[in-house]
């Protein structure tokens, strides 16, 4: 259980990171829709590992095969099925680790929880699955592009350094121009020089990606549990490594009064109703005001670092989990892909439920 | 859609802050829990308006009626639904927003999404909605305690005023000894002074619950999109007002290094496996590793302020929402409730779930 | 667990038969809808005990309130809950078999599957239940109706007496006005002559409840497992006392050769695309295709008899079961509008579902 | 929508006739199953065309591959997933059919759902999809066999050629010993002989499947909407080609009176509580019993007849369907190890399902 996500757009991710392969299936996805497997696959090369010296040098090329629901270049309405093999599976250097549990992985809890594990590579637990997160997040992308919502994350913090300005400052168009994937190219080499000395000390680092998702209609999302927000919330908490989620005005918002916080009303020239401010972050009541949707994601320092450390065996016994193998020093630049799409998946669920709203 | 919560032990919400009622289903109970309507009474009267002058004066007994799922005093595994009957429900109050859009409230996403709404105090939105989810819990409650699991969660913040202190160091027992739930009695003199000043000027101010949850044994959650802390962030979310989430390390996490961050295992005197430290927060990879759960959810102020804001009327004309009515100067000691009410609910579902893991 | 059905018109009920009362929470139905309690009470009638000397004498008003989900008569598409309170408890009518087993209830199974039961009545198992899922399908016949789509079911047969005629040359208007709701008036007085004897003798016996959907687009329903005649058949079966579904040609179908029972396509007058014959029962592949709608649904006689049977105790031990209270001597008349309101349910989420196929 | 079956063991299959393959995700088997290639590749060959002439000549191997949830011959808990290659993929044989609707195939109801169809081979409304269904209810079939509970189906009918006896008086492990699959060797000659010469006229005809569960636990089911024939039904009436359901008693039922009907209980030598008769077929209230389930599928002559065919096209012009290419006569010896596979499947669910029922 846990491996599907979306009511009507819903997805289901399988595989391992050193089984023959992952995939995804996605059964909701309407009719009619553009199927574009070159957009998909440069999303999956943003995701990919050994893009630059500071990300992982595992070696994929993360070649997806479509297996079902596209027809003469678009969908069916039929489960779209998508297939990543696995190919640099250097199974062996895991072998010293079948029998250890490493700190801050989920060896241990998989291993209590079904009493046996694939332990290869973290096996299901591996960052790897996201993959598949991505192959599905570029067709969700396609169909939100259709309605004008387009969804771009980016890098604002590594370790302490924190991008200052609000996203509406910055020229996101930046973004993809460096290897962090920081939208100010200055923040960004600092941030690559801090991750590569990181890097050489075998040790990781967390971050945050921040989110803006622009031009959704008022209306979308669904009260009570399902708010927008919350699904939101649950997607990036459910990708790897994530600690914390916040939109709009976020933990930042509880010093502030009702006063200031309270986003006015108002009708702009062409007779919009828009807000003054944005502190709901787009999202009043779960449901979506037609202001840009904006969040941010906090990621841990990876658990796999280059150094030894402290642990128990299988038997309980203490052990030392020695680092070797291959490493991302920090996670965020390769989280860009997944943020952007883990909420184009949400943000297409909801258009779909929408539809059901009104008579 | 979307007033469901929970794959198992699943609860369904519905009513109006000033219709009939509110109420919750709770079909996936377990038969044979001992059923306590003066535990159930009292998380209600923890939850309820008017406790004290720093609450909403609205005057609510929020009695509630058992209609069905228990028998002699059991559970009988058959839904249980119970009611709690509106009767503070001064509509009037209400009258002058039938036609505008108070800042910051649902008011205009509900119209768009619908094409009508039940404007009497909010009514689907409103908070009055978590009376029920309380209800839920407290039931959920029982349920964990019968497995040796509790939760706990208190006031950390209000508007700057922050504990500085870790749960740990903290005596919650103290939590509900004053009218903030604030564990430390100076801090909640001063908190408590503050929101009464706030509430003077006819203003709100947010605020941050803490939660610990003890006991969990190791191997509760799912892989995947159902981790432990993404559906916790998604139950936290959902709950009105809540901005952000984060558990464990949280945002202040992505600054340490893995070599920091990590959570070296050890075996206890017991035998028993343990981590030296725990910024996991008690879960990794999603599923429950026995130590403390713990996260953090922080709450905008409230939007109803008892001052005149700018907006618009459903015509889109400009339009000044009056401030008048009752209000709630701050909403975190009375979510205090909500949030243990929901991350029972979460915990029981889990825990349900669990038991199909293994052949 | 199992007491919710639909995916997005979604109702779920909860009750027992003498408890405070049952109940339903319909999740996802459409805003802006008509809400016609006049109607809601109408269907409840057409199901109540009491109407006939060939029904049981068990006399409840089954009346019902409106908690939530309703403003100003329009339905707001927030969850809409209906209760209808028990009135004619006469529990100590059952206290003689608190500790017994009625054959072929399911009195036995409960206290298996929970080691407790609500022994009253027959609890949670007892048909009183399906007032409940009348009130929500009375409801969802008025969206129904809204498209232009009318389900009609009758009572076809009851013990050997059998209508011959297809529905198509029945008058289907008489079927109210018989208490057996049989449109055919002469067989509809051999059959309730023969109930009426079967009563005297205080037995039970069986019969079918056909029905027939009109109007319904070419394109609802759903591929692969959640065809529309499998849900269908999901939900006659979960009737009380139902032992089998046919749609179509049904179970006489299989001695046809394909080239009898295929449905030939033609162009009519009006240039609309129709089938010859309807062996398929108007769903090809799962989906609807624009023809009628019919099938067939079996009842078992009700296992309530006036008669003393052999059966065990809780401790395993002989017991003899006595006849006493009241009791239906055939279920299909009041069943007829049971039918009817679980196939406009399923209907209406196919609907709502559909509304997602094409981008 | 609709690909996916269960709620515990939750299976979801993809797949087209003349795509590049089809599959079956399986997520929610427990871990710690012993994983059986070869007994699935047997089940599969049970299924798959070419088995005789009786049956279609399409050839395909139907040979499986494992892409995750596997590791050293067990299950891990996490998603299983397995795809079968197309490999006879003659898709001119459709061409004639990509503008054309076949009668009683579902290419009409398709083109109007989705606006576009897959012709090739029917696409996703082949019954190529149900080897996914075969191949993961052999799990679920190793899933049950580990608690003692086995799944039994045979050819019952062919056209009105129907077996007298009940499934008591049979000696089922004949069944496997024909091609036509019914344990009567006689009545399978007859049968065949029928079938082939239905076959030379270039007809199809329908038949009869019949099952039985032996093992179930009192106890396994839910209540309400869930009931366990309610689930069977649904999962036998997407099989392709079903066009009715019946379990126990079933429609034969209905002439009985409920004196003749009802199943006394007793206590046998060795203590346990079984039923004198058996009309409620195992299932009481939705819940097994602990007596034999059984139950009846009805299926309708396959709609692929080798005559020409009234249709129009998809400008309404009329049409002639030329009957050409490979078809089935009579589907029924092939749908026996589909209708086991879905039996297990729902079985299987309901297990799992139970053990969230008492505290």
């Amino acid at each position: 259980m846990g491996s599907t996500y979306g009511k009507i757009f819903r997805i289901s991710t399988f595989g391992e990171s050193h089984g023959a392969g992952i995939g995804v299936v996605i059964d909701g996805c309407p009719s009619g829709l553009d199927f574009d497997p070159d957009f998909i696959q440069s999303e999956l090369t943003r995701r990919k590992p050994g893009q630059s010296r500071i990300t992982t040098q595992r070696r994929e090329a993360d070649e997806f095969e479509v297996l079902s629901g596209v027809f003469e270049g678009k969908t069916t309405g039929t489960p779209i099925a998508l297939i990543i093999r696995n190919e640099d599976q250097r199974s062996k250097d895991y072998a010293h680790i079948a029998a250890q549990f490493r700190p801050s992985h989920a060896d241990y809890t998989y291993q209590i929880k079904y009493g046996i594990r694939d332990y290869r590579g973290g096996g299901r637990s591996s960052a790897r699955e996201t993959a598949a997160r991505v192959a599905a997040g570029a067709i969700a992308k396609t169909l939100l592009k259709s309605l004008g919502v387009t969804v771009q994350a980016y890098v604002s913090q590594v370790g302490n350094l924190k991008l200052q300005q609000e996203y509406g400052t910055l020229d996101l168009s930046q973004t993809e121009n460096n290897d962090v994937r920081c939208p100010d190219p200055m923040m960004a080499q600092q941030m690559f020089d801090y991750i590569d000395g990181i890097r050489k000390q075998g040790d990781s680092v967390g971050g945050v990606v921040s989110c803006v998702i622009k031009g959704t209609p008022a209306g979308w999302g669904e009260p009570v549990f399902d708010k927008m927000h919350a699904e939101l919330g649950k997607a990036m908490l459910s990708i790897n490594a994530v600690k914390g989620f916040e939109y709009g005005s976020g933990f930042d918002g509880v010093a502030l009064l009702g006063s200031q916080h309270n986003d006015a009303f108002f009708k702009d020239e062409a007779g919009s109703v828009h807000t003054r401010t944005n502190h709901s972050g787009g999202i009043q009541g779960g449901i979506s005001n037609g202001e840009d949707i904006y969040f941010r994601v906090a990621f841990k320092p990876v658990a796999t670092i280059m150094q030894d450390q402290e642990s128990v065996d299988q038997n309980g016994n203490v052990a030392i989990v020695q680092g070797k193998g291959r490493h991302d020093p920090c996670v965020v630049p390769r989280a860009v892909p997944i943020v952007e799409a883990m909420a184009a998946i949400v943000l297409a669920d909801f258009y779909l439920r929408n539809k059901a709203s009104k008579i």
